[in-house]
């Protein structure tokens, strides 16, 4: 019985079309020739806006009440209020949502998933998948395959991240202050924070109680979830940099036993998602340039850590946009699509 | 007795007077004052140069061996090679070296001084006092208050480096990369290295056969002499980002007791060299652009650590020209000076 005979449909919204995410949804789902049977993009403020893809435009429709009848999967790249508004209409219409925002990640009846670490949380036909974190996807991709050969025990992170994590408006605040910058100190923001531009700035999302900002928190509460280590110690510094795509990390990790660099890059090689670039003796490591546009997590600077012997001190880049939010929703797409066919194959 | 009546000789010599930070020990001289009764701007290729300082201009010199000839401080902002051979000719003509290179920071009997730690290394008279690297100056000022309270036991560090750290070159580079990549990426850097324009690169010095930079061990080796504390245990990453001035870091230092963070934020408020910008409701916090051109260390974004109850995590931010290399310096040299008058007084 040939595979192609069997039809499981496929039909797509895009929420949030006209954003930095959705507009890399739209390109990853091209690249990845996503068998598509319909494409709704859509967006909470459309304005009569078209989008590019799969070699055509397509208008898109402002997100309404009868947007998802008859999808089969929502993928939403918007806010957290915009979530949160069209996820139980999409699921009431029968879609399986795939939020990018931060809106469902904590639920404990919602997984939040990292295709190469626990597509598994996928069994159960969920009909709301949160997306992770843009940092956290990359750490644990990253620290997967090490957690499972020697436990993970804690774990300390500080990141570099891009301005497009931010957005497209703060993608534009950063081209703005480059350009008026470029010959003495940059203008001040339009919203009065502190310059993107030329500038490190250690605050990401809104500050907590503990005196952590939710970024910072997010890495800790999503690791925890994502790697199944409910008590895992995580602490962290989320920093932005003048950076336009790519975020990257310091990270410092205890095992339960020591894990030589040299183990940690062979684990490495062989899980899917990451690409070793660890080669000091030839000036090889992870930048952030070399992280956009590309799909895999890139690990490297591997070494023990100088303070404990069961640590691992490493750094890892990422597209942002991809990996760490497009890509990643495309991923969870696919492996919906998977477990339908397997679905319709068994219903034969 | 009036003071006044002492005289004190304060002849000094700069030499790299037209690099980045020797231009800034010349600016910073001039800004505090300081007395001088003759300067000499030195440069291994002087070629006909000058420079600007105490509202005149200055003819370089090139150095040769009669340039220290009477000098009282010689200040040293060069490379490691250029500080080898010539310090040891400023020394024979009677010159006491401060030297900016990390040629001499780990000789035993070589005093590598921050003035607000450890002033007291430079009793006994040294002829030749290192000047420790630029982001360790900021981080042990920040740490040594926490230490002396609370006992530091290990230290971990992920710092945000200028380009302006890796010399005029470099800046000029960064610079040519901001421009030739404003509409696209960044042209490769005229070294072959990975481009500082809108990236981040985790290599800054050479690596060591353990898998860290020198950077990174700098970080290490000076903290423990600084801070005397010679088997402090201390893990770093040290990361290049597209920022002209002001090195960050996010430190993670653990005590031998828990050091609540208002505890550290009134420590620190009563520790010479240092800034607090710690308040998380209104947004502030140490940034890059915040550092540039001031001489203060500005520390922040105190909160416990989650992986260690005795563990504090901070941020902080300095000028690497200024505090980070010409202040650290300048303040070596009005140390120096103080003695100088002290003897003079204790001789009448």
């Amino acid at each position: 019985m040939p595979r192609e005979a069997l039809h499981v449909s496929r039909r797509i919204a895009v929420l949030g079309a006209t954003g930095l995410v959705g507009r890399t949804v739209l390109r990853v789902l091209e690249e990845r020739r996503f068998p598509l049977d319909e494409l709704r993009p859509l967006a909470s403020d459309a304005g009569g806006r078209t989008v590019t893809a799969f070699g055509r435009e397509w208008p898109v429709s402002a997100v309404s009440e009868r947007s998802f009848d008859g999808v089969d999967i929502a993928l939403f790249a918007s806010a957290n209020a915009i979530s949160q508004q069209w996820a139980p209409v999409a699921r009431a219409a029968g879609a399986r949502v795939i939020d990018n925002s931060s809106a469902f990640r904590y639920h404990d009846d919602v997984p939040l998933v990292v295709p190469e670490v626990n597509a598994h949380a996928l069994a159960g036909d969920p009909t709301l998948i949160a997306n992770p974190n843009c940092s956290t996807i990359a750490i644990v991709v990253a620290l997967a395959p090490l957690a499972r050969a020697a436990g993970l025990q804690t774990l300390e992170v500080a990141t570099y991240q891009a301005v497009s994590g931010a957005g497209s408006e703060a993608a534009a605040e950063l081209e703005r202050g480059i350009r008026g910058g470029l010959d003495g100190p940059p203008p001040p923001r339009t919203d009065g924070g502190p310059a993107f531009a030329y500038n490190v700035v250690p605050q990401i999302d809104r500050f907590e109680d503990n005196g952590y900002t939710r970024e910072e928190m997010k890495i800790a509460w999503e690791t925890r979830k994502i790697l199944e280590l409910p008590d895992l110690a995580v602490a962290a510094t989320a920093a932005r940099v003048p950076v336009r795509i790519g975020h990257c990390a310091h990270v410092s990790a205890v095992f339960e036993r020591p894990v030589p660099p040299d183990e940690a890059r062979s684990l490495w090689a062989s899980f899917p998602g990451l690409k070793v670039i660890d080669d000091p003796a030839h000036g090889r490591f992870p930048t952030a340039l070399d992280a956009d546009g590309i799909d895999d997590v890139l690990v490297g600077r591997a070494r023990t850590s100088l303070v404990n012997p069961r640590g691992l001190l490493f750094f890892c880049a990422s597209d942002n946009l991809r990996k760490g939010a497009a890509t990643n929703a495309v991923q969870i797409a696919q492996a919906l699509d998977e477990l339908a066919v397997r679905v319709a194959r068994r219903a034969r």
